[in-house]
């Protein structure tokens, strides 16, 4: 049963510019924020440690992470690391593509939204700059919306989830700069698809697993774009690139 | 790329009655089948014994075996060993039921059909007996199916991704009949939602881990139907109750 006074909210939460963006949105909607991030197979695993910042900076309600084994179908450069990730942008949907990833994770934060009682779920989902994925246009998310009203108990009781996809229709530099009048710091998201932890800091002392001392590649994707927006923007990019 | 002659299926096989009678359905239609369990918190993970069975006995081309750790969201008697598994009817939707489950398994199963290019996913929800879990019903499969359409590549590209509920329409009787003139063998499959170990056998060793050797409790929602089933259906019950 619910005890709080504000609606709840499931947040999905990569540790990247697009989500910390999408949950200061819903908390800036007055949404009482729980944050879900998967340990996916990905290469960069350490963008959890960016999500547990982000989502304490932006005081998230809670943060729950769930295992899910992806690599064991494989298909991507993200999960399997016999693939390179590409340096150069390509032709149609490219090979860092998690085949349905996030209609794995709308099913999970679904399900937790169920367990929680909440009524919306947010998704950083952005349709001009993401890469081409299939699984962040707006039909998609309009078709995930339909599916939620039929698939869970609280659908079949009348109940109706949202799902919002606040940045879908944003270029990369109006979400940074939305996120910056919400008082986002990007230097601690990690958006990079293939990071290294920073060099040895003065002491000597490698700051293992934390998304600080990681260094961004600069040259993937993702990376590529993140740069471009700040540039775009005319904000400038707290990022540390290798 | 595809080298085989048959279409490639992939069928979600849980071990228990149903899916191993819509794995033999899918076998007869002509599909090489890839079947795909779930390691996903459940109380009954022995079920994934018996479906490493079921798979090689009806001739499954592969069995793949995804962790997922659902009970990181809770909210079942099936993956929250908190909540005690009912032995009596429920009105409603049971407690037993995982929330969202079928969407992140038919998720799961949309992304394993993307990286093996096949165009064909066999579940084996059944709306009349299946103890009114909403994501049983055929206008959940339509959305899914749907839902498919927008989420790959392969859809984005202009196949169409084909979700199959062959046993939704059916009693767990007629089930049972179609199943045994596709020659299942029911006693290597496993419904039971808190089977135990089976006593030491004659030579004082416990079969720990084997479906055959697990015992079902007789009384579960799913037990029970099982029972009913056979029953209605005239057919020698094979399963070992404790």
């Amino acid at each position: 049963m619910r005890s709080g006074t504000n609606p709840r909210a499931v947040v999905l939460l990569s540790g990247g510019l697009d989500s910390a963006t999408t949950l200061a949105i819903a908390r800036s909607e007055g949404f009482d924020c729980h944050a879900l991030s998967f340990r996916y197979g990905q290469r960069h695993a350490v963008e959890l440690e960016a999500a547990r910042r982000v989502a304490e900076a932006l005081g998230a309600a809670e943060h729950r992470v769930i295992d899910i084994d992806l690599g064991a179908i494989g298909g991507s450069a993200l999960t399997d690391h016999r693939i390179e990730v590409p340096t150069q942008p390509s032709a149609g949907i490219p090979i860092t593509y998690v085949p349905a990833r996030n209609t794995v994770f709308l099913a999970l934060a679904l399900g937790f939204a169920e367990v929680i009682e909440a009524r919306d779920i947010f998704i950083g989902v952005n349709v001009l700059d993401y890469s081409g994925y299939p699984d962040c246009r707006p039909e998609f998310i309009a078709a995930f919306e339909r599916l939620a009203q039929l698939a869970t108990r609280a659908g079949v009781e009348g109940a109706r989830t949202h799902i919002h996809a606040p940045l879908i229709a944003l270029t990369k530099a109006e979400i940074i700069r939305r996120g910056t009048d919400l008082g986002v710091d990007y230097g601690i998201t990690l958006s990079c698809y293939q990071p290294t932890p920073a060099a040895p800091t003065q002491k000597g002392q490698a700051i293992a697993g934390t998304a600080m001392a990681s260094l961004a590649c600069g040259v993937c994707d993702s990376c590529r774009l993140r740069r471009q927006g700040f540039e775009a923007a005319g904000i400038p990019d707290p990022t540390r690139y290798r």
